[in-house]
C-alpha cells in the first residue's frame, strides 16, 4: 500500500530509457530547482514515500537524494527530513531565482503604499486622500463584529447556498430595511450581491436593458458598469434636487438609474412631486427604475424621504443597497430589492453564474445585523458625520468665490468655484491633499467647476489640515 | 442640541395644516403600524428624542403617544421605554400582518429542505443526492479554519483592497500552485475571483471573445456563462482522454476552454502530444486557451501531468482555479492565472466592476493557505476519495451491461449503460437516489447513455446504500 503523502512533485521514471533511474530522478529534481518549483527550505518527500509513489526500489531514491545532498542542492541530517538547502543560492549562485516573488512576505512588503509627499516641515508623509467614497470605519472591528465572524466560522459548511443568497441574511436585510428605511418587503424579493455594481450588473443581465438613463451629473462608476455590459448610458439632466423630471424624454430608455435620497454628487433629495412624475413616466414607457440608495441610512440633517420603492405600487422599481458605506467596503456585500415580476429572470441569471458572496460572509453579516450592531454603528456614524459637516461648513463658508453645497446628509462635500479645475487640483496635490474634480461627474458637456471630497475616510486632524489647505488654495485665486 | 438617536421613522409635521400636530402624529404612526413598518415589540423613540427630531414641543409627542397607549397600539410603563404592543394582533386583530415573513426565524424555518421519500422500511428519509459537484467537506471546520477567520476578523478594515485581490492571498495562491501543481508564476499574474464561473466571466469581458470552443461532452455550467456573456459555444469533440486535437477546426474560435487534467465528465487526462498540438494550434490562430483546472489537486491515482500553463511559453494560456472542490464552496473563492499580455485588460475590467470577494474572506483564506492547512486537508481528501473510488469499482464492476469509466482521480464516477436514461434515473429516484444523466453533458447530438454521480458529498454509509441501489437498477434491465 503506497502513501501519496507530500508527493505533489511532477516526477516520473521511464524504465525504457537508457539513463539509469537515479540519474533520471537527479535530472528532474535539478530541473524543478532551476524552474523554481522547488525552493530553498522546501521539505522533500521521504525516500520511502517517493519510492512507493514512483513504484521504484527505495535505493533508487536514496541514491538520487545522496547525490543532490553531496552537491549541496539538498540538506539533511540523521533523524530529520531532507529539505532543499536553505542556503542554496550561496552554493549555486547562478541558479535563476525563479518565483522569488512567490514568497508571501516579499509580496506583503511590495504592496504599494501611496507615494509620500513632503510636508511644510520637510518630513515626508503620505498624502491626505480625500477622494470620495471611503466611509469612516472606526469602530467596525469590535466585539459584535468579531463575534459575528466567529459564529459564522464555527458553523458547518455542508449547507447548500441558494443562488439568491442565504435566507437568514435576506430576512435580516428585510428587517434592516423596515427599521432604517421604512421599506417593507418580503425576504424572498431580496437578493444578496457583492455590492452595488454587481447588483446593477445582475439587473442588466436579467432585463437585457440596452439603453439606461443616468443622472447628469452622476456616479461615474455605475456608468462604467453599463458600458461593460453593453448598455448605452443616456444622460438625463439633474439639478441639486436630483433628476429634472419635467424634461424626461419621450423616447424612454429601458431602465433609469436614480439617486433620489441623495443626488450624487450634488447632495439634494428628490421632492415627492418629482418622484411621482418619474414613476408615472416609467410606468407609461415600461422603464425599470433602479433606485441607487447608496447612503440614505447615513442621512443626518433630517429624516430621509421614503424610498422610491415605497411609493411604487406597480412593481416598477428595483432598489440597490450596499453595506459598503454604512459598515465597511471590507464586507463586500450589497443587495437588490427586486420587483416580483423580475424575480424569475434574476434567479435564472444568478443560478447560471453562481452566488458570489461566501456562505461564511453571509452568515457573519446576518449575525451582525440580527444583533443590532449595524443600527448602533450607523447611529454613531451619523453623529460623527454631522459634526464633520459642520467642520467643513465652518472652514469654507468665508472663502470668497467658493460655494459649499448644502450636503443634505452624506459622506462628501461639493465646493463649486470659478477657478481652473486642474490648477486647483494640482495646487492641492502639491500640499498633499487629493480630491476629485466636480466636472468629472458629467459624462457630456455643460459641467460646473469645483471640487468633491469625502470627509469619512480621514481622521479629525487630517480633515482639519486638508480643510486649511483647501481654504488657502481657493482663497489664493480669488 | 437635538439627538437623532433611534429616530429612523419617516414622520413629519405640517404646521400649515388644519389638523392639530398630535393628531398628525397619531395618524402617521397608525399608518406605519398598518403598513408593517412598525411591528409588535419594536422600540419607539423617546418622546424627548422624537420631539427634538421633529422640532415640536415634547408635549405634542407625549399627547400622541398617550392616545396610542390608551388605544392599545403602544405599551409602556413608568421607567421603561415605549414599544409597539407585543400583543397588538390580539387588540387589533384586523390589522394586516404586513411583513410577517421579515421575521428571521420564519425565513429560517421556510428554508426549503429536500422532499422526503419513503424508504423500503416505510420511514420517510431525505433523498441521497449524488448529483456531481459537491466535495467532501468533513474536517474543513477545524482549528486552522477557525483560527484563520478569527485572525481575519481581528484585522483592521481601513485598508484598500486592490481590484485584482489582496496581495498576500495572491502570494499564498502562487505558493500553493507551485507546491501542488508545479506552476511557478508571479503573484502579480494571479487574480482573485468569486469562483470558476466568475473567473471565466472576467476573461470573457477582458478579451471580448464572442466564439469559445468547449469540449463535447463538457461542463454545462461553463457553457451557460458563455451564453450569459454573449459568447457562442463552439462544440469541439472530446474522447475519454480529453480534447481530440487532431480534428481542431481551421476556423478557430477566439478562445477555447479545456479540462486537460481531468476531462469533465469522462475523467481522462490529456496526453502530452495532444497538449502540444493544442498549444500550437492556439498560437497559430491567436486563440486564448482557458485551462479549467477544477480538481487536479485531488488526483489520487497517479501524479498529475503538468498544467497546460506550465507547457506554454507564448503566454497563451489562462488557468482557472477554485477552492470550491479542494476546500469548500462555502468560501466562494477561485482565481485566474492571467497571461501577462492580458493583465492590463483584466485589471481594467476588475477596476470597473470591483473585486467581489470580501477583504475578510481573502485574509482568512490567505492565513489558511499560509498555515499549510489546505495541503493537509487535501492529503486527507485524496485518501478518502481513493478509498471511495475503490468502493465504487467494487460495487459496480460485476453489473452486466454497465461500464465504469477509469475515474483517473476526481470526485465523480461515470457509468455507461445501454438502458433508457430517463427510465434509469426515474427508477433510482424512486429508490431515493438522485444522479445526473450522462447525455446532459453533450450540447448537441451524438451522446452516450449513462449516469454520472458524485461520491464526495455523502457519507460512507449513504454511498454504500446508493451503490446498492444503482447496481440493482442497472442489473434489472440487463
Amino acid at each position: 500500500m503506497r502513501t501519496a503523502r507530500e508527493v505533489t512533485l511532477p516526477l516520473h521514471v521511464d524504465r525504457a530509457a537508457a539513463e539509469p533511474l537515479p540519474a533520471q530522478l537527479v535530472a528532474q529534481l535539478r530541473g524543478l530547482l532551476a524552474s523554481g518549483v522547488l525552493r530553498p527550505g522546501d521539505d522533500l518527500p521521504s525516500t520511502r514515500a517517493l519510492a512507493a509513489h514512483l513504484g521504484v526500489a527505495r535505493g533508487t531514491v536514496v541514491t538520487a537524494y545522496e547525490q543532490l545532498l553531496a552537491e549541496g542542492w539538498f540538506s539533511g541530517a540523521a533523524g530529520r527530513s531532507t529539505t532543499v538547502n536553505p542556503r542554496l543560492h550561496e552554493v549555486h549562485p547562478r541558479l535563476p531565482v525563479a518565483g522569488e516573488a512567490a514568497d508571501p512576505r516579499a509580496a506583503r512588503a511590495a504592496t504599494a503604499a501611496p507615494a509620500p509627499t513632503t510636508s511644510a516641515a520637510g518630513r515626508p508623509r503620505p498624502p491626505l486622500d480625500l477622494r470620495p467614497g471611503q466611509p469612516t470605519q472606526t469602530g467596525v472591528v469590535g466585539p459584535a463584529w468579531r463575534s459575528a465572524w466567529r459564529r459564522a466560522a464555527d458553523a458547518p459548511v455542508e449547507v447548500p447556498l441558494p443562488p439568491l443568497g442565504w435566507p437568514p441574511l435576506r430576512a435580516a436585510i428585510a428587517d434592516h430595511l423596515r427599521r432604517m428605511r421604512a421599506v417593507v418587503r418580503d425576504p424572498a424579493e431580496i437578493v444578496v450581491t457583492a455590492g452595488v455594481r454587481e447588483g446593477l450588473a445582475l439587473l442588466l443581465m436579467a432585463t437585457g436593458a440596452r439603453t439606461v438613463g443616468v443622472e447628469e451629473p452622476g456616479y461615474p462608476s455605475l456608468r462604467r458598469v453599463l458600458t461593460a455590459f453593453g448598455a448605452r448610458p443616456v444622460p438625463l439632466p439633474a439639478d441639486a434636487q436630483g433628476l429634472v423630471t419635467a424634461s424626461l424624454p419621450a423616447a424612454a430608455p429601458q431602465a433609469v438609474i436614480v439617486t433620489p435620497s441623495h443626488q450624487y454628487p450634488l447632495g439634494g433629495s428628490l421632492p415627492v412631486d418629482r418622484r411621482l412624475q418619474l414613476l408615472d413616466w416609467a410606468a407609461a414607457h415600461g422603464t425599470l427604475v433602479v433606485e441607487d440608495d447608496y447612503d440614505s441610512e447615513l442621512r443626518y440633517t433630517s429624516a430621509p424621504l421614503p424610498a422610491l420603492t415605497s411609493l411604487d405600487h406597480r412593481g416598477g422599481v428595483a432598489l440597490l443597497g450596499t453595506f459598503a458605506k454604512t459598515l465597511t467596503p471590507a464586507v463586500a456585500v450589497g443587495f437588490v430589492v427586486v420587483p416580483p415580476a423580475l424575480l424569475g429572470a434574476v434567479e435564472a441569471v444568478r443560478g447560471g453564474l453562481g452566488q458570489p458572496v461566501s456562505l461564511v460572509t453571509q452568515r457573519a453579516l446576518a449575525h451582525y445585523l440580527d444583533s443590532g450592531a449595524l443600527m448602533r454603528h450607523t447611529q454613531r456614524m451619523r453623529h460623527l458625520y454631522r459634526r464633520r459637516r459642520a467642520q467643513v461648513v465652518r472652514a469654507l463658508r468665508a472663502v470668497p468665490g467658493a460655494r459649499v453645497y448644502p450636503m443634505d446628509g452624506g459622506l462628501h462635500a461639493v465646493v463649486e468655484h470659478e477657478r481652473d479645475e486642474p490648477e486647483v487640483l494640482a495646487a492641492l496635490a502639491a500640499r498633499g491633499v487629493l480630491v476629485a474634480a466636480l466636472s468629472d461627474y458629467w459624462a457630456g458637456g455643460g459641467s460646473r467647476r469645483g471640487l468633491v471630497f469625502g470627509f469619512g475616510g480621514v481622521s479629525d486632524a487630517d480633515l482639519a489640515a486638508a480643510l486649511t489647505a483647501i481654504a488657502a488654495v481657493l482663497a489664493e485665486g480669488a
